[in-house]
């Protein structure tokens, strides 16, 4: 590598300066306290794991986005966290075992081999929230509201909210009998609103359920008018069919209540996640960017192949994003106290009060002059002797 | 993989779990907090880079621990930081490029493919500070105050202090011609303190330089003693010698100021680091534990191989180790109040105020009664009707 190359970050791979390291900061701290404030409980994943655990029943799309090495000590293969939701669904079905329901966030970097999206990093920082134990809508409608204060509380204004409801193609396929290879193509092309690929894949069906499969795609917009039509459409599905619309609806109408303001845009072939979600899927957008700002769903079968299933549902965001798009934060400046460079008990003694107290102290290095005071710390106070003893005044440049 | 397996963990990975997480997080913010008292930046550098990037200059033991893969996008070999000392290096040298004396500090996990100590952790969380652009003892003192600061903030007690200088063996071995091979055979040797593996393998030096070199094995103990007996054993070393030596007693007798009872051992055959350290090295030890729980030095030549080299020192610790080894931290339990399960507008307004005001709101879920409020989440109130309004009253169990 030619010494330039050896400054260079890979693509999508980014550090975090000063100035935008603080707001990070900010923003992690009001995020986790509001999530302390609604009861959840943080805790801390590993970055990287057993291959096996971390990929086992969430899909094929975030095992392509993992990387991938050997264990020295097992000789087995082990990744790096490309999500933490999966993690923690395990942490709570094995390590903590509780047996009601159990409320749980978390906030640290993943990366990913490819960008997820056009924002084309691979090293988002996820900080999300998740509730376990609870298979009702109540936790569906505890956990948008959570996703919705967090946007809120960053600042993050115009957000709008897409919900659907994954159990319904689910059933709907289940019901028609397609095969697991049928079944993913199907999903492709629904989500890709594909409408003559949905037509064909669905040709060989029981005309009723393939009628219904095709009218999926045409089942989103306000979400008023399209439960309405849901309704009628989906009239003869299933038992389960119904039972999930009914579910989206009361999800829908609670989080209309809360947040008359907001509007909300249903789609019941919108199928998004990592092929883990098996109930109501939700998602955060704004209209400058072009895809999710946040996200999440109901996964309730994760633990499944780890022998301990749970209910589950929760949602996670990038807090990059979440600053990029937020007000931006007030960063009161304090300013700070220049010393000077002395070795000195007193001087010493003053300066470690002042920073107890919640002051930022700097001491000036040989050679610093006042003018570096102000120019690279912005102090605008220096420590001083006089009358005997060692005084904080204002600079006056 | 078993159904039992995908449970577990590899080998020195860890979860962390709430309540140990709470702690944590803490910390976290509290050595944070101290850091910025003192002037440092927070910066967040990448989990992933260019393994050219991240290794140059290091020293091949961080090599050995550090987990490489291919980047699928450009086809180069990447690693996962095993230290985050160099980037935070290449950071200021490069992405800042500021002229005069830069603070900066970090916090964050690294992942190691073998454990570096008996703690047997291959994921630490990393926190440290490093200052930028100050060669003088000055910049050496600061950051050893800070790190005795930040273990004394964290109620670590009982804290010993080694000190050593890497310049010393470097001027000596330097002006004895050895080879880098010998060098670095000399330098094992002399960290392990074999005393007639160093004799045999000075045996065909300039026998005044052989005699410095075996000598330095003794030096050690306090400080005081010494400095004396190294002054007198190394009179006839090159001046670089008698420099560095200057050098160490200053920075020595500076903490000794500013700590009076702290416990400083002076060893200047403790060649510890990554074979980066340039000057001054220091480590923080503590009686119950064998080895260094929080460890700095100069590292002025690192970013000389990206072409700008700028004098650095730094220290950096676990934040794991700091939070068991301390004081156990009192995380006030202000209780919480406990919702039932309602759609009310009123109630909802309530509940959000409630937590805007910095209250612990937990809402009931489907099936919870009120014993679960206490027995799960640690409810000492709850929310109810009366009087033709939500109020909150003490929960009476």
């Amino acid at each position: 590598m030619a010494t330039l190359e050896r400054w260079l970050l890979p693509d999508g791979i980014e550090e975090v300066l000063p100035q935008e390291a603080a707001l990070i900061e900010v923003a992690r701290r009001q995020v986790l306290d509001l999530f302390a404030a609604w009861g959840y409980e943080y805790v801390v994943t590993p970055h990287i794991e057993f291959l096996d655990s971390l990929l086992t029943g969430v899909g094929q799309e975030l095992a392509l986005r993992t990387f991938s090495v050997t264990d020295p000590l097992s000789g087995q293969l082990m990744g790096f966290r490309a999500d933490i939701t999966p993690q923690v669904a395990r942490l709570d079905a094995h390590s903590l075992r509780r047996e009601g329901p159990s409320r749980l966030c978390y906030a640290g970097s993943v990366v990913h081999t490819r960008a997820r999206d056009s924002s084309n990093s691979r090293s988002p920082i996820q900080i999300g929230a998740e509730l376990y134990g609870d298979a009702s809508a109540a936790a569906d409608i505890e956990i948008i509201s959570l996703m919705l204060e967090t946007l809120q509380h960053a600042g993050v204004e115009q957000v709008h909210l897409d919900l659907g409801h994954v159990g319904i193609y689910r059933a709907l396929a289940k019901a028609a009998g397609v095969s697991s290879e049928l079944e993913e193509l199907l999903f492709d092309a629904l989500q890709r609103k594909a409408v003559s690929e949905v037509r064909e894949l669905t040709a060989g069906l029981d005309v009723q359920l393939a009628g219904m499969l095709n009218a999926l795609s045409s089942l989103c917009g306000n979400y008023t008018e399209v439960v309405k039509r849901a309704y009628e459409l989906l009239d003869q599905a299933p038992g389960e069919v119904t039972e999930a619309l009914a579910d989206l609806e009361k999800v829908t109408s609670a989080i209309k209540q809360r947040y008359p303001d907001l509007f909300i845009y249903l789609d019941l072939s919108e199928l998004r996640g990592y092929n883990y979600h098996t109930g109501v899927v939700f998602a955060a957008f704004v209209p400058s960017v072009g895809q999710a700002i946040a996200q999440g769903g109901r996964y309730d079968d994760i633990g499944a192949v780890f022998g301990r299933s749970r209910p589950a549902t929760g949602f996670s965001t990038d807090l990059k994003t979440v600053v990029s798009l937020g007000r931006k934060i007030e960063v009161v400046n304090k300013g700070a106290i220049w010393a000077p460079l002395r070795s000195d008990a007193q001087l010493w003694q003053l300066m470690q009060q002042l920073r107890s107290e919640g002051e930022r102290v700097i001491q000036a290095l040989p050679g610093q002059e006042l003018p570096d005071a102000q120019q690279a710390a912005g102090c605008d106070r220096q420590i001083e002797w006089q009358n005997n003893s060692w005084c904080v005044n204002k600079i006056s440049f």
